[in-house]
């Protein structure tokens, strides 16, 4: 039997996993990947890390675990791949299962036969449509090019002012980059909050730590990039300000690389994204397509997302390659979209559906919570994580988790993507046997802590407000009591002045004569992270007051300026 | 109504914690803990931290999260709770529904009545029936009072050397503290391993790690105490051995403080743990039990196990005092044992069930493997991970984990925890969509890469064999291949040296001549973690070589000295 000829368009992650799973199932499959760029299986999230110096060996982005650069003969030693790089493809002939191809050195076109096509072909940085985009100094943070651009920048220190365009994932790590660089950075983001997949309240405390590190600008957008001989100047914005730099970064999300997809008459969906069944397989059965080229279902909505993340690239090729060479047998379920950065010492991470996300897609009884922890002890130098839980108020089901902070944000959101892909509800998680010991956890592991919370609110113990409402609250100035109950010293250190009353939770019950005569009048707690303040809260509705709110999150929480 | 009178017998972890959930539930009930020690709400799991010297103020042991001391005064303040420090309760007269305590100091004695009552009385360190075990300078690592004698070795720094007795995780965690003070030390365990909720191969990895700082003695015991003048002088093993030190810790487990229970008649269970429903309701419906003194059921055998950790303890507590005010609203259901201990530079932990234990148990179609990686990528200095995971054949559920190593532990031991909780299966775990970015996992993350191996395995791709199989067959000396498929200068770093053979698997396809003629000889291979082992063996099989296994886990996770 003539052995199975595989083609694979692409190869940055996708790709090369496909084509090395179906090596794995098949010694005599003919597999060649045609890649456009000169370099192959590149590990592209890494690119921040190295434009921001974590380490300086630039071929550490194309190691094998071995440390061996996985170049054209690595890939044919190794796999017995064949590799055309610098080689971009141009034509999928999908009625004669034929592709053709181009030399980008020499021009040369050529053409080739496949039984099976993979289709990785990634995605591009979206360009914004202004005036000046072409000027020298504008780059994005996509491509290995664009990588070795910014490490020059980065290793020259010249360049002392720089623009970042986009607060999503991609913009915040290219701020910590180059702010590891020195360089003076303004961070503009067209809509009202920096990364939109978290809700409002935890962005904006993401947002009130970036703003220490660099200057953050929400929304307003780029109007023009403005130069003198062709190289940057400065950026125009949408209200008219002008930001002098020498270096602009766009970083205003991807759009999936589908041209060759769109020409070859295969079925694309809303997202931009290439189509796909659960075996990764576009709408002709020998075609695949998989990575930041296709869209997939998002397991809570079962709606189609385009989710370009490095790590479901790489599950999908594995997929795939399988499915090359033994049929479909393997299935990609989908995403829950989990996704995690390091910004700066915070981590930042999500998964599941925001709120926002949630009720925009007509999610009906959500309950949400905040909480605020340390994540191991304090005596083991424990530091703070803050989350916001969405849960099925029917259900119990959990939605969605997003987790900030200082603390070990990575153990949080995994534990929360395993509680959803385990279908887990809040009472699951109130005794989930979770590992503790002191270096790694508190007694009770924070995400437990949360989902406690969680339970006591949909058991009715507990009612709390958001940050955000409370803020709304203030505006109108009614005869509400705010009420701290933290320690005089506590009190000294920090606290929010928003016109609030002390009583220690400790003179509490000697000191109810102080509070309002009408029973009925609103109070609102707190203490640091609100575990007194909830303390204070149950005391206070035992002594027959009727509409008694925890600030969620406490002080820490707190996303806006505090009088101390 | 007259309020509800409650009594908690025992202060430290899940008696306070009961009684806090308790006024939290009912701000009128009349609650009172009895505590024989004169310190409340331990963070008894800090002891060794505080030994080691990680952090010198003994309060923050004491402290609530906000860092006050949770002492009488506290406890009455902030939760209106009595609390009776240095008392004794002897004798619980269940008909009566009333208690006899004793004040320490005093050696008065008093009675008291409740509605409900709580047991939470905790464990006591198991002492070795040996002669000499009351000599000065013999101590375990239980309460606080022993923490201190032992911090005050450490700042002291008089003693030189000491034996610790257990290799469990409490003895693990003594000698790292004590290692950490410069006392040169002997750890004696009487099984032929340490931690015993590993299985033999991860547990010799950690022996062979622990063996770099300290002294290691397996399969041997404590004979006798030695001493001059009452003071321990040397500890004399059962082979005869005499090992000189000053100081002697013993860790060989706990045992539930169960004498007021069975005293009363409550029905106990085969582990010395007082039993206990979904509830933790003892045999009489009035009183509950919780933390180290109850048997609670381990949700994969449902078999009753005595669980004695903190975190537990802590769950328990909370349910109960719901339960105190509320009737039986709140259920524990049990615990799949998980746990974790810092050992040095390195995590150890596990849940679920290890393969020994499963074995033990009767379980059938048992799966196991492991795996080696790093944590994250190499250039975000990525540390090792091995993980041993263990899956029940047929269902592909997954039962068990075990990781160690200087890499993430925490993490990895929740994801399994959580997979376990949700009921996942090694499919459900090789697409799982975990959180990625460089500076917190790889793109595969070690978890998933260990299910897809076991996915492998499950599908015939992959046949592994484990260290310790490999050894035993070292022993016959048949005319099996061993094959190293590494780089030569790999190799020349770091080798098994057990008679392999070296051919990097970038020249495995060009050098089958020099393979057996025999395509029936068994072939083993590997690699640093077996990831090009596996590339290797499939190459092998393709070219017809029938009996060809895989190392698991490669060079990283072979238990023995290595040549180089």
């Amino acid at each position: 039997m003539a052995s199975k000829k595989i083609i694979v368009i692409g190869g940055s992650a996708a790709g090369p996993k496909a084509a090395s799973k179906a090596r794995r199932m098949d010694e005599n499959a003919d597999i060649t990947i045609y890649q456009k760029a000169s370099d192959l299986s590149m590990a592209s999230c890494g690119y921040p890390y190295y434009v921001g110096g974590f380490f300086d060996d630039r071929s550490q982005l194309l190691c094998s675990p071995a440390g061996v650069v996985r170049d054209s003969k690595f890939f044919w030693n190794a796999k017995k791949i064949t590799t055309k790089v610098q080689t971009e493809v141009t034509i999928i002939d999908k009625k004669n299962k034929r592709i053709e191809f181009r030399d980008i050195k020499t021009g040369e076109v050529g053409r080739a036969t496949y039984d099976k096509l993979v289709i990785a072909t990634g995605a591009t940085a979206r360009k914004p449509p202004v005036p000046g985009i072409d000027l020298d100094g504008i780059t994005s943070l996509q491509s290995l090019t664009d990588a070795d651009y910014l490490r020059k920048v980065h290793d020259e220190g010249i360049i002392k002012k720089a623009v970042v365009i986009g607060g999503g994932l991609i913009g915040i790590e290219t701020v910590e980059a180059l702010h590891l660089a020195g360089i003076e950075i303004t961070l503009i983001e067209l809509l009202p909050q920096l990364l939109t997949f978290l809700d409002k309240h935890l962005a904006r405390l993401v947002e009130k730590y970036v703003q220490t590190k660099v200057n953050v600008i929400l929304q307003n957008g780029v109007a023009a990039f403005l130069g003198e001989n062709g190289k940057l100047t400065s950026v125009k914005l949408q209200d008219g300000t002008e930001i002098p730099c020498d270096l602009a970064v766009v970083a205003i999300g991807v759009v999936p690389n589908n041209r060759l997809a769109v020409d070859a008459g295969l079925k694309i969906g809303k997202t931009g994204g290439i189509i796909v069944d659960s075996f990764m397989q576009t709408s002709d059965p020998d075609i695949y397509a998989v990575g930041d080229c296709v869209e997939i279902p998002n397991l809570i909505t079962d709606l189609s997302v385009h989710a370009p993340y490095g790590d479901l690239a790489n599950l999908q090729g594995r997929i795939v390659g399988e499915n090359l060479i033994l049929g479909n047998i393997s299935q990609f379920p989908g995403t829950i979209q989990t996704g995690i950065c390091k910004v700066f010492d915070y981590g930042v991470g999500s998964t599941g559906l925001s709120e926002s996300n949630a009720i925009r897609l007509g999610f009906l009884n959500l309950k949400t919570v905040v909480n605020a922890s340390l994540d191991k002890p304090g005596f083991m130098n424990g530091k703070l994580l803050i989350t916001k839980l969405i849960v099925d108020e029917l259900t119990g089901l959990i939605l969605g988790a997003q987790v900030i902070g200082p603390g070990d944000v990575s153990k949080q959101i995994a534990i929360w993507a395993m509680a959803i892909k385990g279908k887990l509800t809040v009472d699951d998680m109130a005794t989930v046997d979770l590992p503790y010991a002191p270096p790694y956890s508190l007694a009770i592991d924070h995400s437990i802590a949360t989902a406690h919370i969680m339970q006591n609110k949909l058991k009715g113990y507990y009612t709390g407000i958001s940050a955000e409402d409370l803020k709304e609250k203030l505006k109108v100035k009614d005869n509400m009591l705010l009420l701290d109950v933290r320690n005089p010293d506590e009190y000294e250190q920090m606290r929010l002045g928003i016109g609030e009353k002390l009583i220690p939770l400790g003179q509490l019950r000697k000191r109810l004569d102080e509070m309002p005569k009408d029973k009925n009048t609103e109070i609102i707690t707190w203490c640091k992270i609100s575990l007194r303040g909830y303390e204070a809260a149950l005391i206070l509705q035992a002594n027959g007051y009727t509409n008694v709110k925890v600030l969620e999150g406490g002080i820490v929480a707190w996303p806006w300026a505090c009088e101390k």
